[in-house]
């Protein structure tokens, strides 16, 4: 396995790579890897001769009062999990190597991310659209591999790939729970004993917002209203938002019909969480 | 040569000529081909394999009160020039390959667009820099050639390519001008009669301003001065701006040490023309 921190190093990789006809797929993460980063990459592994994965924590993704100086960070660690699941390259630049003294360029996609999170966290994804622009013209792959977790920000890119021509094939996965169902991230490891059993509540009412719909439920506010009590009912939790959106536009529906889905940001404690679900699909019942 | 309208079957071409390790030089332009165009053409000619054209009138980058439905347009002209100079490919896409329906995605060079041109035409450089990401992706060219007539738009081109890591080579090209001096545009045929000799103004202002500089002047204001008091005594001109600018930055600078470029926008009867040059560089003297 290579590890790379040079973007022309890593251009000059793959220009070889692709001249000599292989194809490349690429995960891109923050570190910090879990069993969910790990399934991105084996679907990455499964559709592709070369495989590659960014670490780098994107500093211009956070917001002034957010998480970036402590966000984990075990290179070591995540070092031998990619070596256990057949990376080639790890591409780990240093931000002074991504955002040198006179960058001044940025990404943006309009439309759908003016809701849900583009509310919560001005200019997170404008920073997201950018590092991921940057790291597809450094690392060049065929397809690019991205967890559902972040639905929005998996529509995101894939809106930014198209509009931008970008030739990168966008690969959504399903999210990766832990046994009792909470959606895999790097944040839950900053929960405390008891916020743990609180977290649980963003994926149960998920379940529950998919039963309401199982049994003829199509009013988003019916369902959002239930859905945010049963998520206050626990404690220490507060709802950032819980909204029932377009899968496509990403924009709030009155009514189900088409591809609906409803995303949760709750804060647990200090941390701050995220789930989602698209209505019909399919929800594993975990750990019941 | 061949003539591609479509985005993929042009990424598609790209793809082999690069696995057969072809170098792809590129000259983005908005056709209604003049000779500063096919210097262009010339120079990605003998830099590379493989010469590849688009012709595509930007909506994007035009303002609601500018050119864009009068901008002058010659298809079979611009093809005869193509061929005559060599070029393999002209990639032509309609409006609607380029900015389908759902079309949300901006790229926005942020320092050096703020000023010049950036001043009167709002969203112009966002236009500019979000077609020539769009052309660079789809083309998929080594190296990519630019007058520097639009100088602002060439400092512009380059900081997103490297800010992007767009590995793309940016070769900037010096303006070819009529005889007369006056810089070549495809604008220049909106000229009447008399508004074409009030337009040598630009280029007569110039060189007022490099023999100013050649004779100990490092006030901008002074040279400015000048060079404005000299383009107005021109009937039928109108001055949007004269400014003295860092040509990395292009901010204004109030004295001239290291590289300074005087830069000017100007309208000329109802046509707007712009001009600049780097003081120290070569200015040949035209029709003199």
């Amino acid at each position: 396995m290579e590890i790379i921190a040079v973007a022309r190093e890593m251009q000059r990789r793959s220009d070889l790579k692709r001249m000599k006809g292989k194809r490349i797929a690429f995960v891109p993460t923050m570190g910090y890897l879990h069993e969910g980063h790990l399934n991105l990459m084996r679907e990455g592994r499964s559709i592709s001769d070369d495989l590659v994965v960014s670490i780098f924590v994107n500093p211009t993704q956070f917001g002034p009062n957010e998480d970036l100086a402590k966000y984990p960070r075990d290179f070591e660690r995540d070092r031998r999990l990619c070596e256990s699941v057949g990376v080639d390259v790890i591409f780990t630049p240093s931000p002074e190597e991504m955002y040198p003294l006179l960058f001044q360029t940025y990404v943006s996609v309009e439309g759908v991310t003016k809701n849900l999170c583009g509310l919560s966290r001005p200019g997170h994804f404008r920073g997201v659209a950018t590092v991921c622009a940057k790291l597809f013209n450094i690392v060049k792959p065929h397809a690019a591999v991205f967890g559902k977790k972040d639905f929005q920000q998996f529509v995101t890119i894939r809106r930014m790939a198209e509009d931008l021509n970008l030739d990168v094939e966008i690969v959504g996965m399903t999210t990766t729970r832990e046994p009792d169902g909470l959606a895999m991230s790097s944040r839950n490891t900053y929960l405390k004993t008891e916020e743990r059993k609180s977290a649980l509540s963003l994926y149960r009412s998920l379940l529950l917002a998919q039963d309401l719909y199982d049994k003829g439920e199509r009013r988003a506010a019916v369902i959002i209203d239930r859905v945010a009590a049963f998520i206050e009912s626990h404690p220490a939790t507060a709802i950032d938002y819980v909204k029932i959106c377009d899968a496509a536009a990403m924009e709030d529906i009155e009514f189900i019909d088409g591809d609906g889905v409803i995303a949760l940001a709750v804060k647990v404690g200090a941390t701050r969480l995220i789930d989602n679900h698209v209505f019909g699909e399919t929800l594993p019942a975990y750990g019941s």
